[in-house]
């Protein structure tokens, strides 16, 4: 069933208030799928005296698009998702809800796709860092188990069954697109370690009143920071079935709204000449709409990621053949967020996987 | 004895974890005749929980400098200003504390300067702005009356025997002193109305952590704000003895840490030629040594001013000579905040009137 | 006839390279009813040699669109667009060179949209800021009086049937769209003089190798330019009726990629309250798309516009009622260029004003 | 004789017009020992045809500074700079200028330091990518031979009798001072591999009209270049005594006018704890003034060096005390240009090494 097309199907965002949920609900307004009824928009737990609430009020630029000037953000509501009869809930919610929402949903009837690292790791020890085993809820443990890790070039066919899907997190989807064609292929001398010395525009660190997030803290700057201690360094491990001494992210904050670059270094197993890294990109994302493989020694850059749902990925080799220098481009709110999840939305309801996002 | 040199001045600064505390810190750790001892650090009245505070931890970048890295930041407290005989103190607080306090400093033998817009105003009801009137504290009227504005282009004389210094609002100064030359040489139909079209970058907001202030509002971004009502229209009116109705002022949020453009729309009240507008500028700013006038057509621009105590004024005059642009640019921060302030001090103190600020 | 729908409309852009040609490309690769064959592009008058070049050689990001990556841009040639049957010409060069073309491909029985300033003024006097007439080519006073200036807010009708429409100046659709209600309403004195403060991006400029565009002049930056002397003050003298001393406009530079914010200072001819004004916008721009009306007293903002067609009107009334501020903004490249471009396109083809565009 | 105090040290600067040679007239101007006369400021090679030229045109910011107003920028002349018995020369200039001019300046009995990497690299072959050897001029080879690199806190006691002091560049400073005390401890793991991943403000490519250096490419972008082939390497090389595979460094273009933060990744060949990594840097900057050693977790940030002369390090270890992550900030334009050159004329001046640069 879910690979057939369904042109009605019904969506629902809770958390829209933030800037991944603006992004969502900017390409679900014009979504080609989408024109008969609006998705319903939702506010987060946090918010629920100041419901319901314009959409446009909360991000002024949706202003025009269709629906957008009618729509009215309410506080989350289970009734009146089952009055709409949602079928598909993203949950772009603090992990904390993420993590207590996602079985009552399910237990409701609906697909899930999550946006928070709640549901993206299935070692207990890795998911730690989130802290949400104290009052985990009920059938936790078998969710967790069944949910897919929502990044369509690894795992396309199961997200098109899937009833949950975990959206990856911005900087891991930038680290894992570079780096899975060569632990595929088995080139990357994992004994010497990986580096990941990524920066990310400010959007990343959401839209809370923090002094990181100030303009005069930001601007002009660059600071590395959770250095040794970064939570998206768990589905690294994961996806890429790394052992934690095998890999290490630097995350920065740029002095930019959005994007992500990333430079990974890798130290090959055995000599390679450029024709073959570029092969084993090319082939590996030969049908992924959403991955640009630029020609070595051309190399990524953010401006021309930004507002899109691409990946881009570069390399440059050394003279050696052995040290490998990647890097890795996207929109941490759009390929990091929002527009992958509408890529895992087009799978789950068995569209075309580019539908609405070119 | 204002004006004589004295050597050994004593200074504090309350307030000092905001920008402008910051700015004033650096001025004056650096102030080569404030070689001998340091200034006192002191908080704000909201923070007395904090402290005492290494100074370096609130302001990192002043590591390294005289004193800096030994001096703590201790909560207000009158007992330790006159333990410290402290001559002049700084008030880089909000209006409300500079209201209270400034009896009180006075009351015990210090001489102020108050950063805040607490003792600019003369008028009453244009005080009424920052409504401070309710809880005035006792004397509060005889000491307006004696206040004196500090813009040492304008008040040099009156400066340097004050008691209470009010430094003037960052808008206000780059407004007023482009302005001045013009309104004393009557040159300005001000039956026409003045338009004042300023913008400023994020620090002059300050460092709350409000959804204005984050990164993500102001980058990439230009908005208008307090049209028709921001609270430096007093100075303006007083300053330069104006009528409400011919003087308009519409600031805007640029999008850089600091510096003020303002540009200024005037109709004069006779033909002039671009000569004589050049001479009338050149003269009222003969000896003003942090005003720098610039040959037209040639426009001042914020980078040049940026991290000075320079406020650059430049115009240009229409082909019916009836009509001028100004354009006056400054460092909010500094110029517009903290370095005017050890300007002012200098003057009080007798010193030369640019020591420690080129 | 250019009233009736035509799918399969054969469009060209000559001058592809820069910033408008850039966004122009990606707005017709993914417009709807263009999906059959994709547009030719073709390089500038200056660049012979170094075509043929990959499109995403010249635009990387705009790899990944449909056709996107097979496109080669080519040297402008007559025949080619001969050969292709172009029905519709879009010319992105500088002025002298759309001036000396347009003739010729009308005469080849194309329609054009032009970008630059070269067709946009019908009083010659007004026009000799662009020095063209010295060699201007044969026919070009007819081709001129019938130019339709491509403001499809203010000439719908007009745009549908012309064969050629000058796309209108980045600045003046965001002052003329701000304007035109209240003029046609007679509302402004305009005895008393209009001020219009226009801020805009660095894109703006173009992509000349010139200091003013480098990111060490316009970082951190604000600079007015060109004050009573900017070339599109005469479009704003035509499209609003006005004579020179009833409007003064001062450009300034932002340090910002794209986006527009005019500021503009206006003196009714009768008291008037907020209700009116704002009825006075609603109704002019009912059922004009991308004409967004904020109510007073909110104001739009750079951000809420950029990489949209929208432009954003709001305004506040000073308590007298006699005082206009009017804010205005838009995205240069594409309300003040290419997406204004695209919907006269829609217009002229007969398809639906917003048909890729939102 | 170098080391005893001079009062009237004679200094001229050859390139004043760049943005180096811009931050070194403004810290000569101001500079204590430098107040009875003023610097003498030349053009560049390329710019003969400009000059006298007057100083503030240049560089508008320096109006107002002692003498600045006064001084005109002459087309280099060997003849003026001995009429005018220049003790020191500071060349600002391209490399090839400054390999051909040192020997003259030396022949003329003229100190130098110079800011290229004309002088920096004693190794023919690494000296190779700047392409000099094919004219190089007579006596070049024993200059060399005798030329310092001028890093205060590694060659102090050479520069002070140094005739030929070559400025370090601004990435290589960075990574010097972060990596030269754990060199010499012996602690790094040489054949593991260091990892220098850098991120430099635009300012650093200087003022070159080239697409590089526009705004529209570098604001809100990032991007790497000049992978496993930037000219800085060999000074790593030369001055922490490494082999070429022992170190590998990627520059990437930040979004702001200035500053560097290199994070540094090295495997150490022993477990450490915090401590004695923290012991180590104190120790060696213990009398260094402008090397500031934060104390780990707490981490440089480029926005606290910034329009200084300091050097922030900083470090954090990993928990099995075996990977240790380095970050280095400096000002590119200050630190990393002109004022490591002010600092390096103190030192030869024998006055005290701070004097001018707090």
């Amino acid at each position: 069933m879910p690979d057939s097309p369904k042109q009605s199907l019904r969506t629902a965002v809770a958390g829209v208030s933030g800037y991944a949920g603006g992004e969502l609900a900017r390409l679900l307004l014009r979504h080609p799928q989408l024109t008969s009824t609006p998705p319903i928009f939702l506010g987060r737990l946090s918010e629920p005296d100041v419901h319901p609430t314009p959409l446009t009020q909360l991000h002024p630029e949706l202003s025009g698009l269709p629906f957008a000037d009618e729509l009215q953000v309410s506080a989350f509501d289970w009734k009146q998702l089952e009055r709409e009869s949602i079928d598909l809930l993203f949950l772009a919610t603090p992990h904390e809800q993420s993590r207590a929402w996602v079985p009552d949903a399910i237990g409701h009837g609906m697909r899930v796709i999550d946006l928070s690292g709640a549901w993206r790791l299935h070692s207990d020890s890795l998911r730690a860092v989130y802290k949400l085993e104290d009052r985990d809820p009920a059938g936790a443990a078998t969710l967790q188990a069944e949910a897919v890790y929502g990044s369509p070039e690894l795992h396309g066919p199961a997200i098109k069954k899937a009833t949950l899907v975990a959206n990856p997190g911005c900087y891991s989807t930038s680290i894992i697109l570079a780096l899975a064609p060569l632990v595929r292929a088995n080139l990357i001398d994992l004994g010497h370690g990986i580096i990941c010395d990524a920066k990310s525009g400010v959007s990343g660190a959401g839209k809370a009143l923090i002094p990181n997030n100030l303009f005069m803290h930001a601007a002009d700057n660059l600071s590395a920071y959770a250095v040794f201690g970064h939570r998206h360094t768990g589905e690294l491990l994961e996806q890429l079935n790394l052992a934690e001494d095998q890999i290490q992210f630097t995350p920065h904050l740029l002095p930019i709204p959005r994007g992500i670059l990333s430079t990974i270094y890798v130290r090959l197993n055995k000599k390679c000449d450029r024709a073959e890294i570029q092969s084993i990109f090319d082939q590996f994302y030969f049908d992924a709409p959403f991955v640009r493989v630029r020609r070595s020694p051309q190399l990524p850059q953010i401006q021309y990621v930004v507002r899109t749902n691409f990946c881009d990925l570069g390399f440059q080799l050394s003279s050696d053949g052995l040290r490998l220098v990647l890097i890795s481009c996207l929109d941490n709110l759009l390929k990091g967020a929002a527009s992958q999840a509408v890529q895992n939305m087009n799978l789950m309801a068995g569209w075309h996987e580019a539908e609405g996002l070119l």
